[in-house]
């Protein structure tokens, strides 16, 4: 029996960093405010006590919920009778791993920004922790909750493309083609310590090859990277170039960069099989472009002529009015919400529910360290490890 | 003194109309959420007394404060400590000045759906309400809480444009293109006793107008109106086409259809002056164009280069993720949020807080009755009343 | 037998007006060239002689076939066993009528800028020497050369949109957004005297209304206008806004302006039936987005996938390369030369074969003259006369 | 003196190549005739004397001046004093070299579709005969014909992008995504024999690196090519995944396919630098986006605001008219026809004529070796050679 059996309603919510002045961890929150399933009442919002503080009044949160201290927190929490029962953490990346196990250890729920974490050992070790927990894990790839991305892998699965050949995916981004010393958010994830030894690998290039791997369902068998880091001082790569070779013949590329100057997150996939091609944009998401070979292409939209099932689940408002990044994120939520409400008395989800899992975070370190191997091989093909 | 003088921390929020299937409750429940502001505690979902329990049971409100009539519900709500301050009606436009003259009442602020009313009489009477309560009023145009259009608003109010010359508005759908009898939503919403006398029109056209007039400030002197049913049956109009002249010389025209097979929601408005231009899609909200006569166009975006204070005070997430409709429609909530508590203590809102009120209601309807009543005389040039 | 019976291979082609500093008069030129039908022989390229000079020149005539009189041109041509065959009046629009009679009373065929004459009587004198002439008389509607507008035409024909019920069609621009006294194509088509009553509406006006007719088959059963002339001091309008009710019931909107800030050409139809929708823009010429009610919107391409033989029978090259304004002229040119090259014989013309003649032309000046007509009496409801 | 020292007037033009059922002939031909600069009068269009025949009676060719054998072409033309002054070569790649030299032998100018040769060899035995030639070699890599593609180019020569970084180049279609053994343009493109060891690597891949070498300026230090055949018994490669490194430090990708479902023609570009990024596509060839780092995006168009010298020369009509594929094309024979003029009497040509030649058509046939040698290796990193 969960030690969560007795609970109804939203699930009581932490959250590990995402104070003042963070990015990741607002949007964490609005994600989890959005279908109402959660409810945040603590946070170690930093270690820094005073921050913490202040960060979690701010919030709205109790004074004695207010934790600088992560292990703490998830001693305190899981004593309490109303303790949360999940927790976001929304950390640099090379605290995920000590984070996740410290609530993962005591049965709370863990809800993990990417890329899993900065080293492989770490990733090992979280993947062990998952493992023996009796709580779920669940990875915040969020351009995987995209209604439009659902559909495009349901489309796949269903071969609709055919046996499939091509992959194009790539994440083109601006934001770092100067060097920003001033600028928090550039300065951990430029900072290998903190992010890991993929840069725009690690912060980009893990959200489009998860994605590409999500929707087409192949697995890479071998890739070659060419990585870069063009402003001068940088400590890790702002550019990425990759050949992918996939299990069973397709083959790819990914470009993610971070000095693409005119694109903002212009994160594209593109997938091609015998019998017909996908498009999807994520500035543009309530979109999916399908050509069926031979014929003219066909624009399918979130809720509208040509949606499916898998793309209608997750959407909340008719065609035409665009749901955008935060309502994708917020997918990912509310499925680990029907798993988390589920577990309590261990139900099974409803059909359908799915979110990226430790698994998911696994594949994504081992890409990065992939690319960091081949890129100082100059580009030499390797496996995943 | 506001009697929710002590109150601190989020608006506790009641809801009329918006049970099980209804579309625009959910809407008004997801943009509550979006930034924390509320808290929805009660509810008069539905006339219908099993209706209305079991959607109140499904949203989590207590037993006792889900109600069947938005009479008690005012009352009663009124009289408890804890009870709400703001109430959110989602009804269709018929009842919209009876429910919310029942909040006005007894100081309960009310953010109400558009268009205003059904008719011209009710809306006169509700705009006395208004006047006399102690409590906001606030209309739900949420497509003026798209950031770039506040940013649109601000570069005419600016002078970039120089004096304006024309303006073109237009709402394509296609959703009513056919009759749809077994469709809840088509049905109020072609039914004059409860939309009113405008179909498309007060729908859509409401909207568009309304959007026109933020963004450009300009007054209508007289409009030519040719209002069509062309689904056999309708009793209200599908498709208008409206001819403006504004006070000071500019011309627009503007269109709504819910007939134009291939659109979604494609509310769009470009307006042209003497030293440039600016047009904006509403299925793409996070982009704005702006053309300085003479030179290139340039692309405008959300939390990008070029974003001004007015779009960027309004905006969640950096430029390239998109924010969409929900987004858009919590801005309207969370303006009216912080009105809302400063009336607590009488303290002025925070700069550039603003949101549509009764004035631009009793704008929206005029504007409907002018349509009419200029379509039923062959479309002559008439006023706004 | 037609005088020319005994010709083969290429049109001698004449023309008038179109000397150096015009632009219409080399599009023609390269619209004459490009499927090699035309051979240019003969100019009246300006009533200036020494202008007429240096144009033929440059242009390579011979130097007897230079005229600066093209009464004088009709004649000689005439008069040898070599002449024109036919002759391109590009000429400012007050010129066109003496210049076209001129070379049909000879029996020349005449290719003619549009609109068809500054003036309705100048248009009615016209057509009476057309009904009479042995020589054709086409009308450069050029627009209606794109494969795409061909395709539209041939599916709303085949009944694939069912029965029409809007029609919107606008032509905006922005070059003529400030006075320009000094830009010669600025100056004639801003004078009432040289380009008729109309501006935007004779100018551009003309164009969109042609194609929405080519395209629909609707007649205009009445409209009402409102033409304004936004900059201070033009004698003609440079904005028009035109409400259209056509025979049959359906309904349309025109807009052209020239003093839009931001668009350059930006002529744009849409038609909307029963059945489904179609949309077109001429700055993306080889694209037509058709959606069937209910159905995902399709991207069809000329020479792509869903292209039918209306559009490939005009189309040269693959789809993806795109052809342009420029090869949606030289149709016009290639159909007229295949009905002249059947004239010689008395020979039918291949199947298929189509192009805008003197009828179009008393269309497009009725249209005008119905928009002044209207706009003068406060826009209302006129017929076409 | 050249032997053409007292021609004055159109070029005459022979062409080898392009018989019935051909495509690229024709699209030269309407090159050659948009800007009036050449006259078709001889033709070896077929080695089969019928086709021959056949073809240039159609083309309305003399019939002592249709040829079978292009030998016998060079021979006769070089010898009458009304002979060509320029053959365009339209057959199949493997006869480029033999049907170019035989024409430069004789003092006959050659233009020439790429790529240069199918071999190495023949390549390098062109060169040898276009170094020795009293004529000029152009080689008709068209896409450098489209003005935006000239002004892409000036702009990086400028400076406007500072030091470049990156540069996307791809060129995916879909018209070989199944096998097509009934279509002659089909069989000899993917037959080795006639196209060359590099199948979509050399009918496409060519045009890519040629375009990003022509607007970047760049030259290839390295590249790593992955090269498939993904239909069945095909004999060359119909998808290439290319890494590219270039002196001075930018880094590339190319990616090249004829199996990408959904796309016709779609050749983009993208090239990106310390201070600015540029965006193109072949589709929509009349845009130019361009985004200085730190502002907006802009839109450059052809003969529009911000259209530079280097776009406007080669223009025709104004901005929003949309020029082509063949107008870009035109450009290629329009340059040439320039130097060709010029080289009659030994001037200089104009400012800033200049058109791909015998270097280009070197380095094209270098890449599709290095992409095949590198394939073979494993995408080992090589050399151009």
């Amino acid at each position: 029996m969960s030690r969560y059996s007795d609970r109804t309603g939203p699930i009581k919510l932490g959250m590990v960093g995402g104070g003042q002045g963070a990015f990741i961890g607002g949007v964490h929150r609005i994600a989890s405010r959005i279908d109402g399933h959660y409810q945040l009442v603590a946070g170690a919002l930093s270690s820094t006590p005073e921050k913490a503080q202040a960060s979690g009044r701010e919030l709205g949160l109790a004074d004695d919920r207010i934790y600088s201290d992560f292990e703490e927190m998830a001693r305190t929490e899981a004593a309490r009778d109303d303790g949360i029962e999940a927790v976001a953490i929304v950390t640099p990346n090379h605290m995920h791993a000590a984070a996740a196990t410290a609530f993962l250890r005591v049965g709370i729920h863990v809800i993990c920004d990417k890329p899993l974490t900065a080293t492989m050992d770490d990733a090992n070790a979280l993947a062990a922790e998952v493992e023996k927990a009796d709580a779920l894990f669940v990875l915040t790839h969020n351009y995987t909750g995209y209604p439009m991305i659902r559909q495009a892998r349901e489309m796949v699965a269903n071969g609709d493309l055919g046996k499939l050949r091509v992959v194009q995916v790539e994440y083109p981004q601006d934001w770092l083609a100067e060097d920003m010393p001033d600028v928090k958010q550039a300065q951990w994830r430029t900072d290998p310590e903190r992010s890991g030894a993929g840069g725009a690998t690690g912060d980009i290039g893990t959200h489009a090859i998860h994605l590409a791997r999500y929707v087409t369902g192949l697995e890479i068998d071998r890739l070659a990277a060419d990585l870069d880091a063009f402003v001068p001082g940088r400590k890790v790569d702002d550019n990425a170039h990759v050949l992918l070779r996939y299990s069973g013949g397709a083959k790819g590329m990914l470009w993610c960069s971070q000095v693409a100057v005119g694109h903002e997150n212009a994160l594209r996939l593109r997938v091609f099989g015998e019998k017909g091609g996908l498009e999807w944009y994520q500035e543009e998401p309530n979109r999916l472009w399908h050509t069926p070979f031979g014929e003219p292409k066909r624009l399918l939209t979130r809720n509208g002529a040509g949606a499916s099932e898998a793309s209608t689940r997750v959407s909340r408002i008719p065609g035409g009015h665009p749901e955008g990044y935060l309502e994708g994120f917020a997918n990912i939520y509310t499925e680990a919400a029907h798993a988390i409400t589920a577990h309590r008395t261990g139900a099974t989800p409803p059909a359908g529910v799915h979110f990226p899992g430790i698994d998911d975070g696994m594949f994504g370190v081992r890409f990065v360290a992939a690319c960091v191997t081949s890129s100082k091989d100059d580009a030499a093909w390797v496996g995943l490890g």
